[in-house]
């Protein structure tokens, strides 16, 4: 057979899991917002019987087969069949290199962890959970020989979620992050000027809230043609296709922060998903490449555009118009400064611009020692608390607030955190590439005009799906490969400008 | 093998289909619900998918063979494991004595009708529509010499509605209600009692409507835990599982009737579909047997108890507390007559409980003349005329207010009208018997209790699933055959009581 027809045989063999993907997506999306709540155990059922036939197909003898014939043809990673069967044989891989038996041992382990993570954080009693997690770490490591690594087990691990990242490269460009945050959030605390967000905190009216947000990222370019937004306790963004990318949010009647930003945040994910390229959809390229590229987009439209000075000055007028009672006699600079406002916590979901990626790195370094067995998991609970006063000078009072409060561990995901922080620094990169090639983009923003920047993404990032590995994506796209500089230079900018620590 | 091993097998291959099922009912849903308009083609190829490999599924030749090892052993029709047999035998049948290519081209040619029928009733356009009409005709022909029958060709596609039911039995349920209704519509247009629903035509506050709707059918029986009510243009039911049955109705701020009416007919569809036993759950019993036993559910609840004078004793003090403005001068009597009105017309949706069976026999025996040839497809709108003269004394204006106004046929669904009168005749069949067992069910809705009604539905007619055939289900339900006297006895009751013409 020529390489063309092997090819093709293998992608229409594979465009049918693209299908059953979808089916399981929209599954998961329904269950997350509409499903009733007595269909859980049955729905479990079609996910699981989908989730099989999917992996029956990636591993059937012959995708291995194909693979080996179009190995041999040597083509160009740099090309879209080459990238093609790159990205086939690292689920195939993947898929093939864990024993059954394992991935179902690996998914009970999932499920009872979680129960027990969420009994223990309520009562905050991590002694609880500490038997489960270890059994967690314990599977993780023996993933981690299954799948297969050169450096380093976590390498492994973390390769699922940032394909190519490795333990090294992270370390790499967290180490000085860590360093200049750590540095900057000193400054930031002794410095004399204190900014007030009492003004975030008043009752605003929720349907105002979601036409207001709907309003500003239909302006950023995500589509309800092929979108929705509806409400949920934990929002995120889901693909069902290209074609159908659906975002949730939550509402505080007391806090405007939380729709708001979270709204933009979300869109940015659904914006990636909607700009894939039409010619890969159904393909092996048709999707997201990393969770760090993905989250470089979130985090770009949340706070590179949502919490800078140009985007509200063009947005601003029309969010006191919307809440005349609670924002008449607030300038600009007041709140502008209160959405940026630094405040070292306990809790990672609530963290600021500055604050967030410390919450990041005590997840990493923590997760990588345990992984390593540096790290006994009875002494997490300290080692927690000893990172989080080096860092953010703040110890959790209880567990609940520390080590419990993230589901990540429980449910299995190591290697995941990093690429929360590998996105806010390519976010920058990326960012800083878009004005150099659009130098109007800030001043477009206080105008309400956000189509060079959009365009610059669907050409650079959007469009490619997964032609491209994140690294040569982020070169392709800034000339550059991973550099926290940048993100730190950002950070140093913004944040010593608005508190008056210049260095 | 055991006949109990082969059986097992059997099974264990078919549950996988029936978890593939309920995702397409769920994209379903979806599609008809919150999808947003951009993602139409994409949910066509994934439902698409889905649809092959559960026909492949099906159609594997394991599935011939065991059929044919579990056909020897002669289980007892009457017994679970028989039922199960020949509930597979039926669909692998159907699914393997029509070629794939004759699927396809009868796919295409749907799509195309439906498409053409759109314009042609929007332009009031027949000879538009006739050609697509004649090649369903012709293909509905064709498919019914696939599928073979003993007497009539009808009887291969009408068995695919309702399982067992002919031509022959058809007719003759249907003539004596034919001219009982025709001489029953008479006797009401020359009565001296006119009946005023003006009071069901005001303004109705929509969330007011939807409160008092979602009570009742709460208080049918109807489980919010397993299912959920939604808005749409059209409304359905639709099964995801016996746990997540799904309603859906719409709202008219100008008539109280739609969304009241409507939600008790889907409430009685979705009753059923949860009501199927726990044990045929992922079987190939767990599924309703036939659209008319579906729709004397549906028309039970939404006529026999919604338009019943008992349920309205209860119900409507709290209809006119919910309501002040429009019903608090209105008696019961007024209402009850009012929402019980007979009016000949030329639209089926929209038709009186009296005339709507005559909607339905009319398109009965058009579509059995068309496909005996018995009548040309040009002479359509003209036949269908002089019926709707003969039967209804109306003749509609214009062939979209005639006979192009159902969809039906343009998709192929020739042989499903009668399964809608067929419901009426045996919801009247099922009420009777559950009275005779339980004669208090109608004191019982004065005081808004359906218990003993709902419980009767439950074990004589839900929980079977398709464990029987429905003129079985029927014969153990109610010691009867399919017969129409006492659907034409209650008709008489009711409507000459209300319109004051005794026979």
């Amino acid at each position: 057979m020529t390489t063309k027809a092997t090819l093709n045989d293998l992608k229409s063999h594979l465009a049918i899991n693209d299908d059953i993907g979808q089916a399981i997506s929209l599954l998961g999306w329904d269950q997350n917002t509409y499903m009733p709540p007595g269909a859980n155990a049955a729905r479990g059922q079609i996910m699981a019987t989908l989730s099989s036939l999917s992996h029956e197909r990636l591993t059937d003898q012959r995708v291995g087969k194909w693979l080996k014939e179009l190995e041999k043809a040597k083509l160009a990673d740099s090309s879209t069949d080459g990238a093609t069967v790159r990205q086939v044989r690292n689920a195939y891989d993947k898929a093939t290199k864990i024993p059954a038996s394992f991935i179902e041992t690996w998914m009970k382990q999932r499920s009872k962890a979680q129960g027990v993570w969420t009994q223990a954080r309520q009562k905050n009693d991590f002694a609880l959970f500490a038997p489960e997690l270890k059994k967690v770490f314990d599977l993780a490591r023996q993933m981690a020989d299954y799948i297969g690594y050169k450096d380093h087990p976590y390498d492994a691990l973390h390769d699922g979620y940032e394909v190519g990242s490795t333990v090294a490269e992270v370390k790499k460009v967290f180490e000085p992050l860590r360093n200049e945050t750590v540095e900057l959030v000193k400054a930031i605390q002794s410095s004399k000027k204190k900014v007030e967000d009492k003004v975030l905190k008043q009752s605003y009216d929720e349907p105002l809230q979601e036409k207001f947000a709907v309003d500003v990222v239909k302006t950023f370019g995500y589509d309800f043609n092929h979108g929705r937004l509806d409400r949920t306790v934990h929002p995120f963004a889901q693909s069902i296709t290209k074609y159908d990318v659906r975002i949730t949010t939550r509402y505080s009647p007391n806090f405007v922060s939380m729709a708001l930003f979270g709204t933009m945040h979300e869109a940015g994910h659904a914006m990636y998903e909607q700009g894939i390229a039409d010619k890969y959809h159904r393909t092996p390229l048709g999707h997201s490449i990393s969770l760090g590229i993905h989250e470089s987009q979130s985090r770009m439209w949340e706070n590179l555009v949502g919490r800078s000075k140009p985007f509200w000055t063009w947005a601003y007028p029309t969010l006191q118009k919307t809440f005349p009672k609670q924002l008449k006699k607030v300038s600009l600079e007041h709140f502008y400064s209160a959405i940026n406002k630094v405040s070292p916590s306990f809790i990672r979901v609530e963290a600021d611009e500055v604050t967030y990626n410390l919450h990041v790195m005590v997840r990493f370094e923590l997760e990588l020692a345990l992984l390593e067995n540096k790290l006994k998991i009875e002494d997490l609970p300290e080692a927690w608390n000893v990172k989080y006063q080096e860092y953010l000078g703040v110890t959790p009072k209880t567990d609940a607030e520390g080590c419990l409060q993230d589901v990540h561990w429980s449910f299995g995901l190591v290697g995941y955190f990093p690429t929360y922080t590998l996105g806010n620094i390519m976010s920058v990169q990326l960012f800083e590439a878009a004005k150099e090639a659009h130098p109007e983009i800030e001043k477009d923003m206080t105008q309400g005009k956000f189509d060079k920047l959009f365009s610059w993404l669907r050409q650079n990032v959007h469009e490619h799906g997964s032609r491209y590995l994140p690294q040569d994506l982020l070169k392709r796209a800034t000339g550059s490969t991973l550099d926290s500089a940048p993100y730190i230079a950002y950070l140093n900018n913004k944040f010593r400008s608005l508190y008056g620590v210049e260095k």
